[in-house]
């Protein structure tokens, strides 16, 4: 497969050394990229604590120009001991939702170590996108975080496509839980291009058999916790349970899986993982949670918010930007909100804090051996119009005078549809929801304000970025 | 992606010169190739009719050594009138199913393209398997076939996970119908270890996205053909119908896409490619028919059967053999009917007289665009206990002692179980079954016992080739 403009098979981990509490952090990289490195201060010496059979070679390294913060390994954390707490691997750890859950889970006093490639930093170089908000590299961000908390997050920089790589991340850092944010998950990335459409089916579908691979080679008591999207029901003229559906016909009665009708190569994607991992919990005795998360808007966490350095990104985009923090965005600097056709989508929406909050409460409350879970992820329903609403009046209150434009729908969806899905089984778990309080509405709408100045105006209309990228999408999605 | 087994990016196509009805066929191969062959007279020339970026040359060749039947074009299968026939590209034509629907469709008429990259030729290789029959090269084939009866079936080699390639084959044929055999299709080998897993599902997902994207780019008006299985449906408690289910739930009604519940991870790529299928025919207006196939039996068409250069393959091995055609050959030579576990696992069967047959239904009445049509392609349901005494009985008319042995079921399935599964649409078009007759029995055991002196016992039972291959799967599928 042709992806010059995605060649991301760098790999990147802390070696044994951090798990062995050394002061002096040690990291594997690949041979090429230490060569070609001019940052960092680097000495070659071979990787030979296990037999390996991959590229990789570690190498002592001290960054240079970056917070001088020894990354020495927490105690408390590693230690072999019958309390020693629970090993998180935040798959995706460098991304909107993966950040802040890899720092919640921190807090929390679980082990955690990131996974990522860090693709999607380079999707902002090649789509010429940018967060709101300013975001520091990685490195940075887990060594503020080791600075300000004392505690320690591993770092393993690689691609979980490449099977060598993540199994040496899963040898070495022996997961209890792995949470999968890794995957590519724009709806409208996904259809720009043939390209796009297949890298999108091939990253997710290829990453998440490789964690199920190295999760029955190497950690089989390991519980997946795997981030899916309401996307994945469509919009359907029953109610929407939670991954299962009782269904009588012709006088028999079975439970079946609830039939999936995605609308974008991304929503399939996900569809495709969890046909595939449901197989191996019946087939390998995999336990998995399947997340079947709804639309994530906000910033901020408690976790977040303790220092710059610490910042989540906040896309506002057309191509990652979600509904309701695209409209906050588009009424801080006087963009008409773009409502796609006759707005009347409705979709299940969540504050980022709880995003956090569900996955935590996934991870303490496991799926048992064998075990395929299905949770929606959602705390309220909303139609786009709605939101719209909500915005301008919010809006109103803070002096904004908001406009609404309805542009044509990009997508091949319904505009008027019936849509109730159900969302208790994380409420059973004891999800304490942030609702989308007027006071929630007034902050994310003061917080775009805050960041206006960054705005680039001509990333907030699709359109617009096809253009910029010489694609004409027959179909996108939100 | 790792796959050094697997190097199958050759490039062989006829050049327009064929359409335009030459006496001397031309071949277009990749330069590679051309370098390296030493069978053929070649003299190499730009392709330059219409506008390329891709690495294809073309040349004038005669292949040495082989039958010297001309290959002219036959003028009523291109001719531009409005009595043209349709033109099909039958994608994994050198196949089993393939090969048998590409001559059923050139004989009836059709104008037939065969797309593939062997690489079916090439597992047999790598697992040291053989066909029961022997098969003679695609390239000899099709001389005999247009020897025979004077009618062409145009030939393009190469990979269609090389959209490039792809293109060429769609802008070069122009087809109004593409069947799509073209996939990795056993379960046993998508279970043999994580590369072919992976393999399985890259190259049937990626395989099938290629296809649809050229078909939206260059043959709008293209019915798809595509094969799925009845295995995507798995085993539920109620009975299967044909892609689509109307469901009622709290009081309200939708008719929704069948639950799919794959046991393996080649049905999973079958499950993932009618989830992408269904979502092209709505969001770009393809017209597509999923014929879910049942386990195909049987060897002889009424085309194969006209000349040993025409042989179909016959797979009797724990791999790529069918249940029933693994059974006679088993009577065939003595060895014991091989039952996994209980023997009560009930599937869909059919004549591959009546697989041909139900393509070019599908053909003659195409979907309409948009439409995403499902039947199930199958005429009788069996289980493996009914197969085996059908096998033991028809072996004691002919002399053999036919013994069956119940082996551990190397699956993770239910061995009793409820099975009603629908299979109407076909025969409301016209499908006139071949059913499991005793005469049909005995002219199938006939025919295995006529190669038996071919049969190598240790392909029969496949843990012995799990053992060969190195490698002891958890979990396969006949």
């Amino acid at each position: 497969m042709k992806m010059a403009h995605l060649i991301t098979n760098c790999s990147f981990s802390t070696s044994p050394a951090v798990q062995t509490f050394s002061s002096s952090p040690n990291y594997c990289r690949s041979v090429g990229q230490l060569q070609n490195s001019k940052s960092s201060n680097l000495s070659l010496k071979s990787c030979s604590r296990r037999q390996k059979k991959s590229y990789v070679t570690c190498a002592s390294a001290a960054v240079q120009g970056q917070t001088q913060t020894p990354l020495t390994g927490s105690p408390q954390a590693y230690e072999h001991s019958s309390s020693k707490p629970k090993k998180v691997m935040v798959i995706g750890g460098d991304g909107y939702c993966g950040w802040a859950t890899a720092l919640h889970l921190s807090n929390k006093g679980y082990a955690v170590a990131i996974v990522d490639n860090l693709v999607r930093r380079l999707f902002d170089h090649q789509l010429g996108l940018d967060s709101l908000t300013p975001i520091t590299s990685i490195q940075n961000r887990v060594r503020r975080w080791k600075s300000l908390t004392g505690k320690t997050i591993q770092l393993f920089i690689g691609d979980i496509c490449d099977f060598e790589f993540l199994s040496e991340a899963f040898k070495s850092f022996e997961p209890d839980a792995a949470v999968h944010f890794g995957e590519q998950r724009s709806a409208p990335y996904s259809m720009i291009d043939r390209s796009r459409a297949v890298y999108t089916q091939h990253n997710n579908v290829i990453g998440t058999l490789n964690v199920l691979f190295a999760m029955k080679e190497y950690s089989e008591e390991c519980h997946l916790v795997k981030l899916g999207t309401m996307g994945e029901y469509g919009t359907p003229n029953i109610d929407i349970e939670e991954g299962f559906i009782t269904v009588t016909h012709n006088g028999r009665t079975d439970i079946l899986p609830y039939p999936k009708q995605a609308s974008s190569f991304y929503h399939l994607s996900k569809v495709h993982d969890s046909h595939n991992i449901a197989f191996t919990c019946k087939a390998w005795g995999i336990r998995a949670t399947d997340l079947n998360q709804g639309v994530v808007y906000g910033v901020r966490t408690d976790e977040t918010a303790m220092h710059e350095e610490l910042s989540n990104r906040f896309d506002y985009d057309g191509v990652f930007g979600t509904a309701l923090n695209r409209f906050c965005v588009q009424a801080a600097v006087g963009h008409p909100l773009t409502v796609y056709g006759k707005g009347g989508q409705t979709r299940g929406y969540l504050d980022i804090r709880d995003t956090v909050q569900c996955v935590e409460l996934a991870i303490a409350n496991p799926a048992k051996p064998g075990e395929f879970r299905v949770f929606n992820q959602f705390t309220e329903q909303f139609s786009v119009n709605e939101l719209a609403k909500l915005v301008t009046a919010a809006g109103a209150k803070l002096g904004l005078e908001v406009q609404t434009k309805s542009v044509p729908n990009p997508r091949v969806e319904a505009e008027e549809h019936y849509y109730n899905a159900k969302h208790t089984k994380l409420i059973e778990l004891g999800l304490v929801p942030h609702l989308l309080s007027d006071s929630l509405l007034d902050s994310l709408l003061n917080f775009a304000i805050q960041y206006k100045d960054r705005v680039d105006t001509a990333q907030i209309m699709p359109s617009v970025l096809w253009k910029k990228m010489g694609a004409k999408p027959r179909t996108v999605s939100v």
